[in-house]
């Protein structure tokens, strides 16, 4: 592709270079080749441009380069851009409409003409199988499931009974779409007697869900993920939580029952959110912390429990020092005598 | 169902409403319609009590409602009640007995009558299948693995070599049971030799696995879960581990080899438990806490290590002022002359 | 096998104990049984060397032991010795050379004679499958999949586009090779715009994956699994990363994207690695905490954020005081009136 219409195909503009190069690919700064065009979003990585054996590179609008022999392309969100880049470069490869024969689908679902649906594929009664949906090998979908068009789910996904998926969904590997939510009322003799988990998932449009992740069904009820959301690896969402459009939730992060996660909230690696509480619009939740209390939007987060970010930082550097602070407060304790009226 | 026959199946009594009134279901305060019943526990929702749309409530003994147009039940514990109704509406789903012949069974293992087995399971050689199991479509069970009477393994579920499965269990889906422990002797090179993992794992009856839940074999012996305990997602278990009767451990909670969790523990979720340490019976630890000490009965632990709960508080109170106390500390230090006995 | 014998393949002496005495296993300390061999390597555990059944026992060099009646063999690493005693006494059953017929193989597909693929695993286009491989049930390969010589994968597990498996390696149950990086771009209108995920993953020889573990293929290039690393069950790999040699990490633990962990270093359980660091070679970071900063070879780190492990035993001893530590402070300020200077 020439320089040129890669620009204009991601809203950049040719700063530098020649706009019939011809531009293959794209990669990031420390391992693109010649022939490709990477990008600089991070000022950390400045000094890999100069080492750089990409053929362009997207900036933003005030950095500058040195080297005349890389093209460069302006963009507002140099990011942005490589990922429209990347995206044009790698294309999704293309359903191709067939059925396995070893594949088991009940005779009462609904299988749209042009699905691909995989090897050992067990599709249960009253499912509905909508255009363009691509199903791999292994994957169990229980009865009265729906799968939207254009969504993909891949070997080892189990989706429990009536679960929902939206349209142009990624379900990965070995995911699950729900199992029973955790629940269980102690009886006279302390036993835990089960709660029975009768409702369902809803999976809204685009929505991503990590290999591994479980999604329990609500026991009444359903338990929600709006369109947009992207859930990482290994995730457990807690039954009927709510997950408004556009959260990203990243691996190994868990969330206890009935609560809601607002829109474009972000909650980093392993974090923890307990039962029935609310966490705001655009909310960022750091690595590792946990919280117990809702959360006003807007917020960034961080601790066990969480709280304010700029405040953690202080108290984390403390922390560190904690031994010695103690030590010290033992020997100001010393030198000033109890008084009468503490 | 009639108001007074639910009543009647759930050991609760009529306070206040028609003693012929159809209830239809049970749900959450917030989501029940007309025809069905719902339940107060936490007395902080009791506001929703004037909003809810049930036609019957179950409430504890001291608890008043100022509606008459809603009947009252009254149970000692309102949650069992609800829990005992919902399962009356929702009654599990028979077992249909059928093998699906997609399925491929060792010609050596003894399968009951009646069990339901469906699309591309696989079973091993000598297993024991007992009645009324039901197992969904992609399971693999190992050789040697005996699975009891009404227990319910879900899609996608492994079950290695030698596992013993009680009676009135549920595995959810993916869940592995009896995977290798993991265990290596560093050897002359500096290098990991592996551990040979011959054990099993052994899950008495009326245990729930959650879906991801990984249960490790021991190296030579057994991992054994007992009676009654509830094991929620994505939950690791390590080998020679022993889980006493009704121990409850939610999701993404991790436990190192050879611990022993007492009976009725509640581990919340994404707790650690160190190696080879004992959990007495009725411990509580809360989210995101870690043992790696033994933990004496009763007690109720918080923190990273985990101490008493209460402490934990008052420590976690101050941890977020720790910034400002250092400073004061450093201030009070300065206006304090270091003295020659320092 | 004769005791004498035994000595001999596990670079061992005998110190005490009848030469021709039949060993006929081998089992830890407590559950050892007359005819068996076990082991001790944590002083914690001399005092049952009184009460083992064990009819022989690996001792290091300078530990003694009054009874007479039991064999001692005498080691430089004794658990050393029991691994390979263990070894000896469970060698690793036989690749049985088979094909079962419900395999689902594509015919591009280059699969060494003499290897053993279960009922209903699924293989793609063009994979390569090396000699006495094995592949356990329900098992998915994708496309252009390389699997080397007496590598064992169980069931579950899938193993996507490209990936590469060594010789000698272990991918237990449910694993997930390969699966999507997790990476977004945010578009003009606040929307995550997904990053093809072009690369792959690559293990090499003698890795052991364990069950339900996740590992990301990069974007562009590749996540590298290096030779002899070890990873325990539920762990997430994020894309591009690189485990180094020997590397060790345990149950839950978590690496987001692009970082890299040194030889032989040891990430205890639910550990967390933020992106784009370095973790030195022979670092250890204990169980449950986390770093977001390049790490020094030779290490030992703990917390979150983690820091040297000495300071935080220091800190984590006056934490459990600090509610108390507030309140002498705010005593002591109060008797220290505030002075015009501050």
């Amino acid at each position: 592709m020439k320089l040129s219409t890669l620009a204009e195909k991601t809203s950049s503009t040719i700063k530098q270079g020649d706009a019939d190069l011809e531009i293959k690919s794209a990669a990031g700064l420390d391992i693109a080749e010649n022939g490709e065009i990477t990008f600089l979003a991070n000022p950390k990585y400045t000094p890999q441009i100069k080492e750089t054996r990409a053929s362009a590179i997207f900036l933003n609008e005030t950095e500058t380069v040195e080297r005349q022999d890389i093209a460069v392309l302006r963009a507002k969100d140099p990011y942005l851009a490589y990922t429209r880049a990347l995206r044009i470069f790698h294309p999704e490869s293309e359903t191709i409409a067939f059925i396995h024969p070893t594949a088991v689908i009940h005779e009462t679902a609904e299988v749209a003409q042009d699905v691909e649906i995989n090897a050992n594929v067990v599709i249960g009664k009253n499912c509905v199988i909508e255009n363009n949906v691509r199903i791999f090998p292994n994957v169990t979908v229980y009865d009265k499931v729906k799968i939207g068009k254009n969504s993909v789910i891949h070997s080892g996904v189990s989706l429990r009974e009536n679960c929902e998926i939206g349209a142009n969904c990624i379900i990965h590997n070995n995911a699950v779409i729900g199992s029973d939510g955790f629940g269980y009322a102690k009886d006279e003799e302390k036993r835990w007697l089960k709660i029975p988990q009768t409702g369902n998932v809803v999976i809204e449009d685009d929505v991503e869900i990590g290999a591994g992740t479980c999604i329990d069904c609500a026991s009444v009820g359903e338990t929600r993920i709006k369109r947009g959301a992207k859930i990482d690896n290994l995730v457990q969402i807690g039954h009927s939580c709510t997950i408004e459009e556009d959260a990203l939730i990243c691996a190994q992060t868990g969330l206890a029952g009935s609560s809601v996660i607002g829109k474009r909230v972000i909650l980093a690696g392993q974090v923890g959110i307990a039962g029935h509480l609310r966490v705001g619009d655009d909310v960022v939740i750091t690595a590792k912390s946990a919280t117990s209390h809702d959360v006003a939007d807007g917020k960034i987060l961080s601790g066990i429990p969480a709280f304010d970010n700029r405040d953690w930082l202080r108290s984390i550097a403390a922390f560190r020092r904690l031994g010695e602070m103690a030590q010290t407060l033992r020997r100001l304790e010393k030198r000033l005598p109890e008084s009468d009226a503490d």
